[in-house]
């Protein structure tokens, strides 16, 4: 069966693995203070060409509430987003949880419509209503679009105008990466704080999340304590981004997952019912088709409509060419 | 130079690794919906000799939370705990982030006082108060000590007859277990939640946490994806206590800590200050000898008095007789 | 100047305040445990026909939070409601501020759209998102709209079906009840929690919760304390409600409010927007108009549409006929 | 049966109630945006000789919980304060419900331990525990005991020192007022916040909180209403304490309270066991003795000890000398 479920069903990537084997006698200082956090935070600044801060966190959810939960200090304190976003239909709550509504804003397909930021915003006048304090936005999207540097640097304009944080979720940033014509650098100089995806792209766990806005990095640690981060052996995160992120190897293997994708897109282009340049391709089939193919494919099933389903096809970095024809000859077969 | 600081100094134990990188081509199903996760609950309750619930979370301040989070609906509810507990002092409030407060009890060493829980109990009266609703104890304890069976079922009566969850946080369990009589289906039978810790016992991270009491299992992945503790890989979780459990395994590893702290505790007698027999000892040393030693023993200060100090030395699954030996020599000699 | 800017403009009701004068020098335990609460309990039980609990509490706001509060145990259980509600868009935030998420559900006017209450739970499918466990709507509504008892029957009867709380912010429920055919029984036949208010109808503040569902009722009063609605001196809403119930008070003075509005309504037909037979009156006017009359009535803006605006007029308990002919004639001049 | 039970047990003073009578036909503004509340906070200004900000909360507990609440920004964050202070034992855990820890310190009575306070500071030392960040005191203290002005500049400084917000719980700073030789203009120069009760000292509800510190000022009405304290009718409280702060009224109605405690005070002082200056008297008799009273004064038992209890015995505003007299022949009869 060829498995094309999501992006983060295997243990991950053998060399990131054996370099964990490799340093299983050393010995650590526990949580994050340790020369492997060092080394990674001296790294991570070098990509980022900004004197940033920098903590690995175990996944996309936890990950987003630390994050948001330093730019919303008081309860009263809003982020916009829009109501397809990651942090809003798929995390249980997570962002309540800590005390914080979620404001929508207009989409087009999984983007923020940036034209409707300041209108959102403008929506709330007065203290019977949240104060909107931060914007967040995924890079790449839930559909897998990948916005462009221009829409990075208008979002980023309109929040400094407005007096907003600007997060972006990056649990698929290396694909985004390699999908567009920008860089780490180029993200760091627009967000406040952002991530680079471990999980989705072929570690066992962890996302890196950056700080690069000072006012947001004081007692940070105490943060990721309180708010269930921290783990005490922190420098098997670092280990492991220091492998990931050396030589550019996490962009390698988001390469290998988008060529993939691609080849996919290609032969499947009459299918694509949301286009996008990265892992994940939506394609359109009839019931027919989708009982005739579901022993055989692994994925899922984005959306029911009549007659017809929308499903998802996601490569990662580990699938392999013949998975990939073997899948299109059976959708098309 | 021999390190002595805590029992997670070390990535982890190299037979699990390796079961990591032997399954590391396999494909799996996420979230705690897979088949290794199907195989550990079964596991696990064979251990427990009962019907429980069990699930992976990543360390032990998240698992606390969760459990009592659980435990506790109401935000007047309230947990009772000695103040020296781990989620009192070394949580950074993570337990109060949650909206609940810790009552405190009276402590000997580092043990609840049994018999002053129901006074502690009878001091909240009315609704100006917080309603009791939880008890927690950690077995082993912060200082190192180890309940026996007959004092965990006087605070399981306890509890019953107060109308009290009973909370046991095992970080420590696998070391308890070692140390005294009692096995998980002891514990399984007294306690409505409890945890067998990995992370300080030889797994790169992971506590275990079981599920004794049906009014506690309802939606409980709901609770763990909004408290930030769901995991996309759960699998790898459930790989790693699967060979942990097996065999007894984690026994064996907790086991070899334990003689060397048995050897250490033989030879430094007379420093002793908080008697235990589990893998943490601490002794007394005055300010000049840690000066001599503290370039040659990694250690953690525990307190200081006037021209002494107390100082811990923790052995791990992976400590060597040679660096115990060598220990004592610096610390006699 | 003509003032109908809103129905909480006034100290209160001079009957009202006299009861406070006339008992001003009597002595009263304290915290809800006097004989006038006891004495108003017992007169809710007869007025709802049902062996029901009832507090007074301060304001909508906080009577909003803590029936919710109530209804949703866990921090993954949601509320389901329309998105222009007052928990929604006029709290700033309170629901969220207690852990839990509002989910909106489509509307018509400003009624929820009871037709697809059902389709918005079932995009709730899984631990991944949040656990709808509540429905709330308001009687009247924002826009001044009034439930029949059929439409509050079926909502009930989804609520039952889909094993959600049914909560009525009854704010202006006197008012409501005055332009309806059923009585305060009907709507304790119906929802689990909902509330008489008193602050928009001559009160100086107050709104009173009935709990009818006997789930819902334990250690209520630890709720109210821990979430700030207990006042020290509780005898005074309850001899305030005391006098507002008896001989239907309180839909006398709702009753006056409403004929002023029908005047209104009947004189500015053409003008309306958003028809209701309640006491607020929402019109449309040209900017030049609103311009002309700014200074001679008091009035909220409701909404600025493209060279006009709808203006909000309200009548209340002590609204007169001269003053209503007087806007009348400014209006239409 | 003379009622000695406590200082919130009238509805209020009738001065105060006609003040509401008199203005009850007058139209205002809603939400603390009218004229009444503008005169308040200008008369608020001049009695502290600085420029503050004043709001007016129901009740104590709400206004310990919006005060901290500004303070406390981050959920690791933490409040240092006696055990037996309001917040902690008769709060019903609303300051947790928040997220916060309460830090006990030393006390001596019912006062805080002035010289231990930097001691229990310095206990928090790293990210594993919470950060204090602000000192909760009550003035006068629940035992009635009152600050020196020097302790108060003794607290003050320390806090600057350490970087805590300073927060005084004024419940019954009325009472300390007249029983010390200060002014609200000193505890003005002081604490950072600090509240001027109205509930136990002859009004309906209110307290009145001022915040002295600019850091503390911005945005403080969202943070009102998002914290449940927002009353529609604001004016009413603006109204009651413009009467209540207007020639020294206040001040008149605990020196009355006063007077009579002082009487009980040196008719009783043999009895006496926590000796203080202001409305509270806690004297200790025998069960006996108690058995024989407890049906002709109604007072608050606050201890039981053997074979004795500790009864507290309180004087407020309209307290009269006869009931006072009645009292001490029963206690001594």
């Amino acid at each position: 069966m060829v498995n094309l479920k999501n992006d983060y069903n295997t243990i991950g990537d053998k060399l990131i693995l054996e370099e964990l084997i490799n340093k299983c006698s050393n010995k650590y200082v526990g949580y994050g203070t340790d020369e492997e956090t060092k080394k990674l935070n001296d790294l991570v600044k070098k990509l980022c060409n900004l004197d940033v801060d920098s903590y690995v966190l175990s996944g996309g959810t936890i990950t987003n509430v630390i994050g948001l939960s330093e730019m919303l200090k008081y309860p009263y304190e809003a982020v916009i987003a829009v109501d397809s976003s990651h942090i809003n239909f798929h995390e249980t709550g997570a962002i309540e949880a800590t005390g914080h509504k979620i404001i929508y804003t207009p989409k087009i397909g999984g983007k923020i419509d940036i034209s409707k930021i300041e209108e959102t915003y403008n929506k709330f006048t007065d203290n019977h209503m949240v104060l909107p304090k931060a914007l967040y936005i995924s890079n790449a999207t839930e559909l897998g679009e990948v916005y462009t540097l221009d829409e990075l640097k208008e979002i980023s304009k309109i929040c400094k105008k407005l007096n907003l944080y600007f997060f972006i979720d990056g649990a698929r940033l290396p694909i985004a990466l390699v999908a567009s014509k920008y860089n780490i650098s180029d993200i760091a100089s627009l967000a406040d704080m952002f991530y680079i995806g471990g999980t989705k792209n072929g570690l066992p766990f962890g996302e890196l999340l950056i700080i690069t806005n000072n006012e947001l990095k004081e007692h940070f640690n105490y943060l990721i304590k309180n708010r269930l981060g921290m783990l005490a052996k922190g420098f098997i995160g670092a280990i492991m981004f220091n492998k990931y992120l050396s030589d550019n190897y996490y962009l390698k293997l988001a390469k290998s997952a988008n060529d993939m994708a691609d080849l996919l897109r290609l032969e499947l282009k009459d299918y694509i019912i949301y286009p996008n340049n990265t892992n994940q391709v939506f394609i359109k089939l009839d019931n027919k088709k989708i009982d005739e193919i579901k022993d055989k494919i692994a994925f899922e099933i984005w959306e029911e409509l009549h007659g017809f389903k929308v499903i998802r096809l996601v490569s990662s970095y580990n699938t392999k060419k013949e998975e990939i024809l073997e899948a299109i000859k059976i959708i098309k077969g």
